[in-house]
């Protein structure tokens, strides 16, 4: 292996899928190289890299790790070299994408995982008559690729194990959740129960029972919710009450058998079916256009999962789990940065601007940074111990918007015995305007009591020496600015 | 039809539907009486009933109704006795739910809905032998059903028209979405796709390619995050791109043929699949019990949803429909209580309370809440015109947690011009307490130019009366003190 060369990724087919790829890889810092044949590549991968760029940061609160380069290949052969991994995301047609791998393994000798995003092939099919079987992987998104965490990750009969490991770990460094499958199989999973629900949608339509629109909304309303955050079986056992989930299928199981398994071949997908789906989602969703779809989708994507990283649940834990990958605040920077962040979409309100309330959260979260600082952290407050904070006053000085990049600077005025005195600088990252201040008091609490008391001592003691260094600083600037 | 009664609800069966139901009509504020000869019914429902009066005022933003009467009734004649609607919901077994329509009709001279939860049978066949059939229908809600909006709701060949729509309108003011399927078919539309995805999950248990956990992860992670907010087919107009939904079908449906459709076969379900599925589940959620599930669940979703209300989008935006029926501020009161609600619980933080910047959330709808009694509401925002806040300073004096009932009291300042103060007391419901107070200045803005400037004359003068309405409570109030 060499060593030392940065993380590149090569993004073989430039369509929805692989510029979702592209956009995951670049804006978690890797560089990426593009080669799509296709004229059309570089405006259709711009298009999803704006989406992600619009959308992918507000998931977390922290700012991302900076964005890697972007380069449009001329050839394969320059999208390939030196890369780290190589993601194949050409139409699916098993043996073009045959001809992809051979072309990509002889560039690169066969020390670069190369794995495809096939929805429907096996990695063994893949890996017929390749140079280098045992490298070929499947790892199959899910769209939007950029914000979703699944990634099914599928060995074929010749890939090494280690591969997988390596690919898991990769995959969970840009964002990812690999779910490793057991087997390979045709469609690996999440895909078969879509085509599963997809067969039984069609006959409803085909069988007058129900539109498009009428199956959207039996889904969203419903058990959409359940599995947005729980999944089947979870829930199922929660059906089954305190008797498990044993009893539960024994009473439900019988269920299966009835009549309306009749209706599990496949509907003939006529032009007239065609047509019928055709026109019921366009007087569904007509007056809205692909992107504003795309924007529609993404906001809510943001805003659910965000709702579910509050929890510490589902999706949302696993956005809290890579966030904390992303550069923690340093105490030791002078003016101490406690928030590098850009304002998620679900923060605006209808005046078209962050709510007033958020702001409060900006500088909750920045009085929680001088907390960790010190060594009031999760654990010590685990044990027992807390700030609470007992009065704010905020001035609102420039309105913020949705997708901005925000910092907070924060000075500690007063940090002695119970008595925490803090103020911040809610700046604009890009020019440093000034958006905000906040004076903030805190005093510090036991859990138990309610009441406040001594910090512990070397909480004590690291918030006194960073009050010092930050009285120190102060006075230097004077100095200077006199 | 007999007029003036008040709304009543009559459960019978009191399992975890009919337990959800009865919460659904109490909490709405319809008297509820239960009938269910298990003399664990009343436990049962009860357990449901305290699990909805934790979540269900969480998804608003406004205090739900005074909650109904709740009683057990000793007979099925009691229960039935007067009321508006009888839900059924008792064991799926055909025979016993004719019976039990049957004595229900004998008791109330066919003048009112009854509706089954049935989640497999078809209206038409538990209207066979009635007295009153066109009475009869179908509303099959999901669980948690104090929670999740959709119901599907199905007429019978013999159902009166207007008994449709009737029902429509009852289930709608309870907070539900009824979705009427076109022709009734067994077990209706949403389980239909529940049972596909079901057999299919079975056969990857079976055959080893996934673990209860992975089939979830599969799920959760990714389309069922999707399906949260926009159902299977607007979700598949985006993936078919410009080219819309009839290229999408051209593109995938080939897929529908492909082998996997040989594992639509049920699976067996052998003591050994039923095992092999209960030990993975343990495996999965064992280490919590039904009710740390529950909890979970209900979080998780009110979460969500709440987040989705947000956004004006999907089940959210059934909810601040269903809310704009709850009380609205009213500004003739003395003090004005802007604000009468439960705090969620995602306000809260990692110290079990609510997180200041959630105080800055409340107030900032106290705020609203003056703009609207004045004139300032929607229309005149969209008309270009708001006032935003440029300085808050809040103190926080006693903690507020989830599920808390609040008020927040509000007093103009000053309304003069340009310029907005107002003073805010948040109190505890119960007891009146102080919990937080607010002072707040806001400037009218033209959202135009984003600066300031002078509100329209109505705004203006409501806001001086109003003002000045306060000013003469306050001396009042001062007058009577001495």
């Amino acid at each position: 292996m060499k060593k030392h060369r940065a993380n590149k990724a090569a993004i073989i087919g430039g369509g929805v899928i692989g510029g979702g790829w592209a956009a995951r890889f670049l804006l978690n810092g890797w560089d990426v190289h593009v080669y799509d044949p296709d004229p059309d590549a570089e405006r259709k991968v711009n298009e999803v890299l704006a989406n992600a760029r619009w959308a992918l940061p507000m998931l977390y609160d922290r700012a991302l790790p900076k964005e890697g380069r972007l380069v449009f290949a001329q050839t394969l052969e320059d999208a390939v070299l030196d890369a780290n991994w190589v993601q194949e995301s050409v139409p699916e047609k098993l043996e073009l994408k045959r001809e992809i791998i051979r072309l990509v393994q002889a560039h690169e000798a066969g020390i670069v995982i190369v794995s495809s995003s096939t929805s429907g092939f096996k990695p063994t099919d893949l890996q017929q008559g390749a140079s280098n079987p045992e490298m070929i992987i499947v790892s199959h998104p899910f769209n939007p690729v950029y914000l979703l965490p699944l990634v099914e990750v599928v060995a074929g009969e010749a890939t090494h194990p280690t591969v997988i490991e390596d690919a898991c770990e990769t995959l969970t460094a840009i964002g990812m959740f690999p779910l490793v499958v057991r087997r390979e199989i045709d469609a690996h999973i999440a895909d078969r129960f879509l085509e599963a629900v997809w067969r039984e949608a069609l006959w409803l339509i085909k069988d007058g029972i129900a539109t498009t629109e009428e199956i959207d909304n039996a889904i969203r309303y419903g058990f959409g919710l359940r599995w947005a955050q729980m999944g089947l079986f979870e829930t199922y056992r929660i059906a089954g009450g305190e008797g498990g989930m044993a009893h539960f299928i024994q009473q439900f199981g019988p269920a299966l058998k009835w009549p309306w398994t009749k209706l599990m071949d496949v509907p003939e997908l006529t032009d007239e079916l065609v047509q019928q789906v055709g026109d019921q989602s366009d007087a569904q969703s007509g007056h809205l256009t692909i992107r504003e779809l795309e924007r529609l989708r993404d906001t809510n994507l943001i805003a659910m999962m965000r709702a579910l990283k509050d929890r510490g649940s589902a999706a949302g834990k696993l956005i809290a789990d890579h966030e904390r990958a992303f550069q923690e605040p340093d105490a030791s920077e002078v003016p101490f940065v406690t928030i590098r962040r850009t304002v998620p979409v679900d923060w605006t309100d209808y005046n078209g601007h962050m709510n007033e309330s958020r702001y409060g959260q900006m500088f909750s979260d920045a009085a929680d940074a001088v907390m960790v600082a010190v060594g009031a952290d999760p654990d010590y407050i685990a044990s027992g111990l807390s700030y609470f904070t007992v009065e704010t006053s905020v001035k609102y000085v420039l309105e913020t918007h949705a997708g901005e990049d925000v910092r907070v600077e924060t000075r500690i005025l007063l940090g002695e015995g119970k008595k925490l005195k803090l103020l911040h600088d809610m700046r604009r990252a890009t020019d440093g305007e000034l958006l905000a201040t906040c004076d903030q008091f805190l005093l510090h609490v036991s859990l138990e009591t309610r009441k406040t008391c001594e910090p512990r001592a070397d909480v004590a003691n690291r918030l006194r020496e960073l009050t010092a260094r930050h009285a120190d600083a102060r006075a230097e600037q004077e100095r200077t600015i006199q």
